[in-house]
């Protein structure tokens, strides 16, 4: 038994150590970062964490502090179906999306790695470990770098281990698009899986138009052509332009993927843990595209997510991301000929550094 | 031109004069208001407001507070098009739903109220005025009221002039639901209209049950059967079940409405204009249930809302509202015969009771 008997509650803006740019956000210099830690009545904690590209971290801080108390302590930490769905109602009327799933995201993460913790268990292992070597990639956000800037960039991802590079696209002129992508292939050579991410910025004939003259670059997929609201252009988008669709990570349920991975939208389900509804919804959403046989890869917040696909027979590459959290993090992820290792530390393993991160907050 | 220079936000828990009851929400005891005061160079302003049913209302507020000044503040206000899609996506990563949506809705309504005042015309008249006179029906939050208070309830509704009445069912015993439908018709005599509203609380299989055991009882339709997440199950509920369906005051977007009006989902298409996306979003999914020969009705913010059923040739009944904000506005919606009268006064007409709210500050 575990008794929900405190949160703690930080609210923090992280400067980039470089400005990051795509073809929806902009230039992003800062990300939010909200973390909660759960302590029970045996004094052990869990910590979970969530992440906005520039907003919304106020709201989400705000319902982890004013609301999810109220819904969630005094409750058994290890019953996470129980409060996952007490959460997701209490929010309902004014949640069902947006900084309520976000700050549901950062419990779920929390209980996750109190019962990883109190079970001594890593938690990739409580999730029902398949395999500790995850095959990575470097997610870049990197739309407005010039051309030297993004081959430099991929050469130090290569310094670093990786053996997968994702890059941008949906620059203003599709021919710029082709040419950085003819020059990233001829600069990884054949068969290096090499990804591109256009964040949204298409029509939907736009993105058949793109992935028919990228189809000669061999990506692995092609990410998030056009907006999540629409399931059926991705599935004309990936019927008609040939290339594998990634999609996920404007997707705030299990019931937002249900129509894409049911209806033939994606060929990677691409979840992040920190907004789709935590461990809870993520490790639901890889079952269920396991059973349509379409792999799982991920978005944002590698150091959790390694355990997760670790879980799952079909996970597809993990996203190492950009954000430089590993400045405020005790051990970063460990990069093994391109794959990712799952930490045997016990739940997720990943320790702040809170000094470090109270200098940032935003409260 | 009218560029936006000023906001001015306000939070408030008003406590309801009865406590009201549901199937999902249990025992509601207030609500939560959040206000927008938009004011333009020319020191004109237009008010629009949000609520829920009692949580993530500080999130809301939050995000009016700390994100939508500056990413709206110097803009046009005319531009309501420009602005909203302008706050979408600046609040899409942590947003796209929830109280992202809830705050946006409260700014689009501001804006839409200056604008009318701005160019001298009521609401209604600005949107494409069709008939000032909407039929509207008394929404009753009385799932848990012994009959013989629903009975009562009922009488009072009949004395301010309703000539449509909605009731709750949701019950634990369907045959408790049964036995509620068959006296308040028995109450009402036949052909007077009634819907009842499951508030999401069966399964897809339960809800054919209930609307089969309803059917004899000439319901208007039944609203809510099941979770918003379930187009198709909305779908088989209403082929199977036989009875009208209205859904759509957890639709948080005109893309969230587009599967159920264009996949033959439901009956009668019930945005909320404080959480659906304000008067743009509500417009556009009115005009779309219009292409597909389907009804609109509403949910909540009756004042608001007559104006924009004013100027729909497909408008359905206007729900009033059971919230008691009345006790904080100038002028309280007006019968006629059962119809619902849209003010002639400039903009939406609302004027609320600043002082009075103050007391109820929750900031």
């Amino acid at each position: 038994m575990a008794i929900l008997k405190d949160f703690t509650i930080g609210f923090y803006k992280i400067p980039l150590p470089v400005v990051l740019s795509d073809s929806t956000h902009g230039e992003i210099t800062a990300f939010e970062l909200i973390t909660i830690r759960a302590r029970d009545a045996d004094g052990a904690v869990g910590t979970g964490y969530t992440y906005t590209v520039g907003r919304n971290g106020g709201a989400v801080a705000d319902i982890l502090s004013r609301e999810i108390g109220e819904v969630a302590l005094e409750m058994e930490a290890d019953d996470t179906e129980q409060l996952w769905h007490k959460v997701w109602w209490a929010l309902h009327y004014g949640g069902r999306g947006g900084p309520a799933v976000l700050a549901l995201s950062a419990l779920d993460i929390a209980l996750w790695d109190l019962k990883a913790r109190r079970a001594s268990l890593p938690l990739w292992r409580l999730l029902g470990g398949f395999d500790r070597r995850v095959p990575c990639y470097a997610g870049g956000i990197d739309l407005d770098l010039p051309l030297d800037g993004l081959l430099k960039q991929t050469d130090d991802n290569l310094g670093k281990g990786f053996r997968a590079i994702k890059m941008k696209v949906g620059r203003p002129s599709l021919a710029a698009d082709v040419a950085r992508v003819k020059a990233m292939r001829g600069h990884l050579g054949d068969e290096f899986p090499l990804m591109a991410d256009a964040n949204m910025k298409w029509t939907v004939e736009e993105a058949i138009r793109a992935a028919r003259a990228l189809l000669p670059f061999d990506l692995t997929w092609l990410e998030e052509p056009t907006i999540p609201d629409d399931v059926e252009g991705h599935a004309r988008i990936l019927r008609a332009g040939g290339v594998p669709i990634a999609a996920g990570e404007n997707l705030r349920s299990l019931w937002e993927f249900k129509p894409y991975i049911a209806g033939g939208a994606l060929s990677y389900a691409e979840p992040d843990v920190t907004n789709c509804g935590g461990v809870t919804s993520f490790m639901k959403i890889a079952r269920l595209a396991e059973a349509f046989n379409i792999p799982v890869t991920s978005h944002g917040a590698h150091d959790i997510t390694v355990h997760l696909l670790a879980a799952c027979p079909n996970r597809s590459y993990l996203e190492a991301h950009g954000f430089g959290l590993d400045r405020y993090i005790e051990h970063p992820l460990v990069l093994e000929q391109g794959m990712a290792i799952a930490p045997d530390r016990h739940g997720h393993g990943v320790a702040f550094d809170w000094k470090g991160l109270d200098k940032l907050s935003a409260r």
